[in-house]
């Protein structure tokens, strides 16, 4: 093998697989799914829609998605087992995307299946009953913490509905749930993330889907991926809490410590501002008026205005990204802080089920090269000598 | 972003990150870690020694083996909500790798630090807790399922026997216990495979180190990765139960179904014998001799020899792998076939948190591009008028 081929480091712009899923063109702020402006979903199609689209191809007709919905809430209760550890997890640790880690991963236990790991029906059934459980998994540790028992999930709403409903034990009104389905619909995939290529590389093992999902949460939970949503909710809190102006606030921490960044700002492929966050940015307008209390709606309006029109840092690429607003748009609907980033893994794993099935379906085990830099022909030298 | 460089699926011989902890001449059938030659290590250094090696550069001297051992042997203790939850696991399914991946992401719930994510020795030392941890939660598992109580850590053994004692109650003899370990020796690292670089790809993220060691066992229980020496296992038991002759029962089964490979056999970065084939296969001779009982060791080298010697095979770089003598190591040990992959995982674990701590030492977010496919610009329309 040679040695001399050029480092890939972190893949930035390779190409690693075809995939029919999601385009993304960084340079004009478009995002698609499957030939779909995102625009259009957000506004037209639920999130049960664009999980058909995106694992199915198409967009489902009524009968479609009827079937399709119903087979999802067929699936969504969760076994006491893996309450039960929930509950363990709960009081040992309040973190729920660790939780979340763990509960999926404990999910494959009682899967009924016992076909090979080949068959890519059985890897989609399961990508349902994963999808389905996430919900009730969340809203059930969310409660346990609180002290509180688990809600049952319900047939006759959606899985935006539902996880309001199984999170807080009231149905949420139609404003509520269509912003939840929305958040939904904008997070279910961006091309090949570091979560989806997890997901995928684990997948190219023919590992079960379980394995793929569980591996993917994991790598969504790390900061540089899927932690900004909750550092914006929180940098608005310490606003507030010390009464500051947010342009004062957000320009006097940049001064003072050389590597902090204005969360949710920027994005590896966007250089305009991502589309995402325009779609947010109006639901979280809406939202915050309709409450009477826009702080949160304002704080962020004001800390982009301030970048763009005085700074003009948007002609540099630096724009707000999709985790800019969507706090504020979960703080309206009375979702704790550090859920955030788990409804952002509720929505993405329909990208990663959807990768992994497009990429088992030609699969090729993803097994990349080190390239050696360490020591050569050492000589062994035995403990008792060293 | 232009789409027009070469589409790498499965990055074969791409270069994805500079590593000082393995070198692989796959060529030549050469294996090192740091340095050293496999053999050399395999013959003199324990699994203690090559962990240390590998996470820390050099070769521990007996007082930095002590306390690094030392601190190995005070993290073995598992939570009882941990092992509570393999009980429920081991009710409702005997897959002791879904049940490590469950186990090892449960762990993070009661790790005591509470230090930020880049914080490498708090990667390190949850490394450290991992590599501990995993042969206790692997024996309760198995005891758990066979309806016995688990037995705790002992602090005066070997990570190695340890893991013997803690399955079957009875501390193993020297010749188990070393066996053991070499097995966990030639294991624990094998360049970025995929298991490995699906721990990279997850800590790109800053996700923490049970992430990334969860992520990895997930991709180690896909058959393309790490179930093979199961596979060899399973094939010598059906050769004895049908009374066949082994080289007529594979190459029956290879011109009757197209698709059947000997499991075991080839690799893809070697072109000749493997050398930790070549040092499993003197280990299974000797146990399989002390024992009184050579037949699957005989089964081994019947088949081998018939490929090499008969077929010429070797000429065209498909010769025995690590898993094609491992499995009749493990066996002669008295540990149950499914046991395989997971002690595989038990070891590699320590090369996965050496490439964890590496990679997050100089961190650059994995983060590769899918080249679209997809049909472009197509138009929304409503559900009611699908």
């Amino acid at each position: 093998m040679s040695e001399s081929e050029e480092l890939h480091k972190g893949l930035e712009g390779v190409p690693v697989a075809e995939s029919a899923l999601s385009y993304i063109d960084g340079s004009v702020g478009k995002l698609v799914y499957r030939g779909y402006a995102i625009e259009d979903l957000a506004e037209g199609a639920s999130y049960e829609e664009v999980l058909h689209l995106l694992w199915n191809g198409h967009l489902p007709d009524r009968d479609e998605l009827d079937a399709f919905t119903d087979a999802i809430t067929a699936e969504a209760a969760v076994d006491d087992t893996v309450i039960d550890a929930l509950a363990g997890l709960a009081e040992a640790d309040g973190r729920p995307m660790a939780a979340l880690r763990s509960g999926v991963s404990m999910l494959s236990a009682s899967d009924p299946s016992d076909a090979g790991p080949r068959d890519l029906d059985v890897a989609r059934e399961k990508g349902r009953r994963i999808t389905a459980k996430i919900p009730t998994l969340l809203a059930a540790y969310d409660r346990l913490r609180r002290g509180e028992a688990p809600i049952e999930p319900r047939d006759d709403l959606s899985l935006a509905a539902d996880f309001l409903y199984m999170l807080t034990g009231e149905e949420p009104d139609a404003a509520a749930a269509e912003a939840m389905d929305q958040a939904l619909v904008l997070h279910a995939d961006h091309g090949l993330n570091a979560s989806t290529f997890t997901a995928m590389v684990v997948a190219s093992t023919f590992a079960d889907t379980y394995s793929a999902v569980t591996a993917g949460v994991g790598a969504l939970s790390g900061p540089l991926h899927g932690g900004a949503n909750q550092d914006v909710m929180e940098l608005f809190f310490d606003i507030e809490e010390a009464g500051a102006d947010p342009v004062d606030y957000v320009t006097t921490k940049q001064a003072e410590e050389d590597d902090w960044r204005v969360p949710g700002y920027g994005h590896r492929v966007y250089e305009v501002k991502d589309p995402r966050a325009k779609i947010l940015e109006k639901r979280s307008k809406e939202l915050s008026e309709a409450s009477g209390d826009t702080t949160y709606y304002d704080y962020a309006k004001a800390i982009e205005r301030f970048f763009t029109e005085e700074k003009g840092l948007d002609e540099r690429g630096i724009a707000p990204n999709v985790d800019f607003f969507s706090g504020s748009v979960y703080h309206q609907l009375g979702i704790p802080v550090d859920m955030y980033t788990p409804i952002f893994a509720m929505s993405r794993a329909g990208g990663w089920i959807g990768h992994v099935l497009e990429y088992q379906e030609d699969n090729r085990l993803i097994r990349p090269r080190g390239r050696y830099v360490g020591p050569e022909n050492r000589s062994f030298t035995p403990l008792d000598e060293r």
